[in-house]
């Protein structure tokens, strides 16, 4: 836990998404199964908020983010959010917009990495949200589609314009975000959309899997990690390599990397602390 | 058309490219078969000028970008541009590399889709302006080679130092810029070079089709997906949110945006009116 | 040779690596093949400073960077370096890291192309040196792995976290750097890692094949090819265009861009002066 805790209360329970803790992992599921787990204005909030908590929290060092049921999470409900946004003025446009955004803004700057289990459809919002993880972990039934031409909204959406063609190039993503195309689990592997494609309904059993593995193993080199990718992709070189500099140099003196050397020194294992 | 028109008028007649207009797709192509399509000084200039008109007419909805006869477009004229180069002085040398670039950033700039059907050799700065269009569809023979240091220029011409490794990334961008090697179709699709492969002989016909389809659907999210992609390359990811979060407030007051509800709501398919 | 000298001397001998130098190539070869060619303190130091030397005396064409032995490089000696790092105060971290970085912005400014001649292992700081190359020409032996995080440290070590997105994108390059699993040459390959994959025991004749074409061929020309794709990760488009029309007017005064008109007109191959 940090020791850096002011007034703000944290949340016991959410009420719109599924959230469990697991020493150091947290999972956070869609869970409105019988609408394909699609979005609503609440679940928007409560993964802001929790993303918030989480990240002041710093109690957790991995997170998986699915969905229950049939597929991973199928965006924006049409009625819930399509029918409803025609009935917001301007400033109430703007703060639903930018609300998702932050979505998106907090999974890609958590002091944590984030895997997305995905399985069937991941669409709209759900698209974004799965694109904006650090790690896709998909079973062959998965299926992306960022089709919000299709709504007749622009195919840049919290963020898709920008991360997209940094992970699979531009050609690619104006291709999937201009048409809204679904691209099935075989082409998104071999488009660089899939970390790690696994066999039919094993994806959340493979995320829990890999979120144990980095949140027992140097947490505090992963969360860097996680960072400098972030921070990097806005950095020329020189500044990039001042970053890193300045990082290595910081975590010389990190209990883990003591650890490895002393770990090496005496032929076992480290036991690596995540500090 | 746009309301906003000023004193210039729009060219009636281009003499350097061929230029025709159906309903909402205008098809631009180069039409010097004997040579390969080599481009001139004044079928750049014409270039140049063609898509700033239609940029501020906005009656078109989508562009494609063909050649006539046995290949795409051979590049610089090898009399007509670089023997002429050789005369001009210092002054005419930037004017005309800042044209050349001009058109680069029309296209990746207007505001509508544009998709290079691309057939046999797309060479030097004609492999550019396949490269700065939205999508290739090309055929089995098409074949780009980014030849400048073959005749002993910078592969950075017109963009391409900038757009390639966007594409494809900086390895395979370096190659090919570097050696100026032919990249053949297979090898094309394998990068991401190419959007949509086609069978022999189909890349205009299946131009035609996109441009068709886009310039009937939701015209408008279009246009306005395109102008992020092209923005968000070079924005930090914050930046891109806030951009996204304000052009989605916007559409969602478009009039497609609306219909796409209503038609849900009836279930029947939308009526995009591209506004 | 550059006019452009001043007091400094050149350094006659390079003591903890190999370098030979014959007509515009050098090549520098990492030679402690009893320890798979681990980088010491004084193996950084020398890289850096010779490529110094390179870059202002202008000799150079192009420069290939292997290792003797059975691979590439391993990294950073685990006692040289990770122990020696244990002793360090923090001033003295931060110079060592900030080294380790001028080596690889040196190798990405340096007016001349690189080229990694990848076999075996290249990993840890090994693997980020082949990754700044301009070209990695590897044979089916080779094995790269980002291993910072299994010693306790940032993936994004030396620019990896900014080279690595750039040349085969976010979602893989986030695997490899937090994971820091070995990616054997296939893989690299199909996620374009390796620029040329040459047959078993090949890649360092294939490197000095390519590194004496280079530097035969018109060299001005692919420096400033390299010098362009450097910038422009870092710059807008619309600067990038501005930067390639000053380099393409300046390069048009050139002789080798004459030599090719010349050998054109008279139907025979151009005679490259570098010039």
């Amino acid at each position: 836990m940090s020791p850096f805790a002011g007034s703000a209360r944290t949340t016991g329970a959410w009420q719109h998404i599924r959230v469990t803790r697991d020493d150091g992992v947290a999972t956070v599921t869609l869970a409105r199964p019988e609408k394909l787990n699609a979005l609503t204005f609440e679940a928007y909030a409560d993964l802001r908020d929790l993303l918030a908590e989480l990240s002041r929290e710093r109690s957790v060092r991995a997170l998986v983010l699915g969905g229950e049921g049939r597929g991973f999470c199928s965006g924006g409900d049409v009625e819930e959010i399509i029918g409803a946004t025609l009935e917001l003025d301007t400033g109430q446009l703007l703060d639903f917009n930018r609300m998702t955004g932050q979505v998106v803004r907090a999974l890609r700057e958590c002091p944590f990495p984030v895997i997305a289990a995905v399985h069937g459809v991941a669409a709209g919002a759900g698209a974004v949200l799965a694109l904006a993880a650090d790690f896709r972990v998909a079973d062959p039934s998965a299926r992306f589609a960022f089709l919000f031409t299709r709504v007749g909204l622009s195919g840049g959406d919290m963020g898709a314009a920008y991360l997209l063609p940094r992970v699979i190039g531009l050609g690619h993503a104006t291709r999937l975000l201009m048409l809204g195309e679904p691209v099935r689990a075989p082409e998104a592997e071999r488009l660089g959309l899939i970390s790690e494609l696994t066999e039919e309904g094993r994806a959340d059993e493979a995320a829990a899997a890999l979120a144990r593995r980095l949140a027992e193993g140097p947490a505090l080199a992963h969360a860097q990690t996680k960072a400098l990718l972030t921070a990097e992709l806005d950095m020329p070189l020189a500044a990039a390599v001042e970053l890193d500099a300045a990082t290595q140099a910081l975590l010389m003196n990190s209990a883990d990397y003591a650890e490895f050397h002393a770990a090496f020194t005496e032929r076992r294992p480290p036991e690596w602390q995540g500090k």
